[in-house]
């Protein structure tokens, strides 16, 4: 779509390595990390090396292609990988589309390649969809460009793609504590992509929809259950009410992939608990005193009457949401 | 009140030096700056060694005292000190109050302790005040306590007097980006008087709400217009909406002496602007790509029909509230 995207991978099949851009380290340093067996894929994942729902996906898929290379038992891998991150339903569908290709490298490889393509292509179709509901000024949280997904993107795809085709002016970037991806990832995405970006802690954001300085909101989905609830990044939530409150259209985007069948809400959505660390400390340094206590909650779930519209490769689905996602995704 | 306070200043008659604890470096480090000019004051003030609006406001008092002892010129340390933040009012009230002992430095000396001594009454009936309003789990954001005025804290105060009274059992502690002041010196302050508290992200609020595990909201504030809306540290107002929606009672703590009778509602209360650099550093760490633009607004406004109860010195104000703060203030 003519924007420069760096993508979060590489696999380099005559080194037998595939090859993480450490998302950690940006977009201060650019490391690639080498990472040549499933064992390595899944810490990479656990680490955060890589991140974002659509990349730990496409990660896993070549952890295990990794593994046939590696001669690592293969259940053992897939365990392994399951393990890495417990909220990301793209890590349980690309193990799952991986299983009848154990067979041989070659199946695995294709497999693999495949989930990768689908990826790009489903996002083409987001971004797109997602670009046609945003005008004036969007804000967005965390990463959900081509490094978080290894495609398109699916909300920073929407957003870059409405800067390409001129329907938006600017974008409120949430810098996203604790893990800072927004000020880390999506300012370096955008900068790239050179769409006019402003940085704003989390509390801000409130204050910028009161005086009228954002028009919409979207933001990514790591797991969305049957009715519309979806989890996502610690924060989401309170960007929901906050839109609500406002009178602000609030988009969530993603793959049909990241909607769980088996959720009927989101209730059911296990939240991950997260190292306190990460609170009481910001790239290493210390923000409050030793030993002091923090809670981490990586995600949170927002209830699906906050949502105006979910962005998806097959058009923005409209309320009732089950009706809808029953269609989207075929279960009718 | 039987905790363990640190105050932000002390006097020392003999050496003519005003002591101000360097709030920037704190928890890390305890370092006390030694302040002889009401230029010093000023730049002190400016700069944020000292912050919090009593604390600006006992320390401004002061810097007239340093003008009479350095032998500045008063005119020009008054316009001085009135300059060097915007948003809060204590800083004129002190200064207004100073005027009528320009005559001396003995009157100068003992309006200036009149004014902290004032400080220090206030807040034991804020605290008071605020006490009997609160149980179970309290969130508070930015720093209140006696680091922010030299007195007992406003909502902090408030808060630590809850836990002396055995009215409540644990305390959620936003970090308050950017500076961070709820990290460092709120988390310090519980630390010292051994509240039971938890550090969060300012994003993960709306999480424990919707989780059930806050039961109220208690804040500063830097300046209160006659109808109720009030200036606080950016994010404030986020709360407050979030506290509405969750059903959770939002109390702003404050002395009277904040209330603004010149301003009829928060529409006119000026909202400072600083540096930039502030969110995309944090302790002088970049988060964010070298030169990526930044917007920071210090404070935003949380509009009267948010505030469940205003917390003052002389009783807990309920709506109307323009009526309740014109008796309070004896306008009527």
């Amino acid at each position: 779509m003519g924007v420069e995207r760096v993508l979060p991978f590489r696999f380099d099949e005559a080194e037998a390595t595939f090859w993480l851009l450490d998302q950690r380290k940006l977009p201060f340093e650019e490391v690639w990390v080498p990472v040549k067996t499933a064992r390595e894929a899944a810490e990479a994942i656990r680490a955060m090396v890589v991140r974002g729902a659509p990349a730990i996906g496409v990660t896993a898929a070549y952890g295990m292609v990794l593994a046939h290379l590696a001669g690592e038992a293969l259940a053992e891998a897939d365990a392994r990988l399951r393990e890495s991150r417990p909220t990301a339903v793209n890590l349980f569908y690309a193990l799952d589309r991986m299983r009848p290709a154990w067979g041989s490298l070659e199946q695995a490889l294709e497999t693999a390649r495949a989930i990768w393509r689908e990826v790009e292509e489903t996002e083409r179709a987001i971004s797109r969809n997602g670009a046609a509901l945003l005008r004036g000024q969007v804000l967005t949280h965390c990463n959900t460009g081509p490094l978080a997904t290894g495609g398109y993107g699916t909300a920073l795809g929407a957003i870059i793609e409405a800067w390409r085709q001129g329907r938006i002016t600017h974008v409120w970037v949430d810098e996203t504590r604790p893990y800072l991806q927004g000020a880390r990832l999506t300012a370096w995405e955008l900068q790239k992509a050179g769409v006019p970006a402003t940085l704003i802690t989390d509390n801000t954001a409130a204050y910028l929809m009161q005086q009228g300085e954002v028009d919409a909101v979207i933001v990514g989905t790591d797991r969305m259950a049957m009715n519309g609830d979806f989890a996502n990044k610690i924060g989401t939530y309170g960007l929901a009410v906050l839109a609500r409150h406002h009178g602000i259209p609030f988009y969530p985007a993603l793959p049909l992939s990241s909607v769980d069948p088996a959720l009927k809400t989101g209730a059911d959505i296990p939240i991950e608990e997260r190292s306190p660390e990460e609170v009481t400390t910001v790239r290493g340094v210390p923000i409050a005193p030793e030993g002091f206590p923090a809670r981490h909650p990586a995600f949170d779930v927002t209830p699906h009457a906050l949502i105006t519209g979910i962005v998806t490769e097959k058009g923005v689905l409209y309320p009732p949401f089950d009706e809808a996602l029953g269609r989207a995704l075929g279960l009718d």
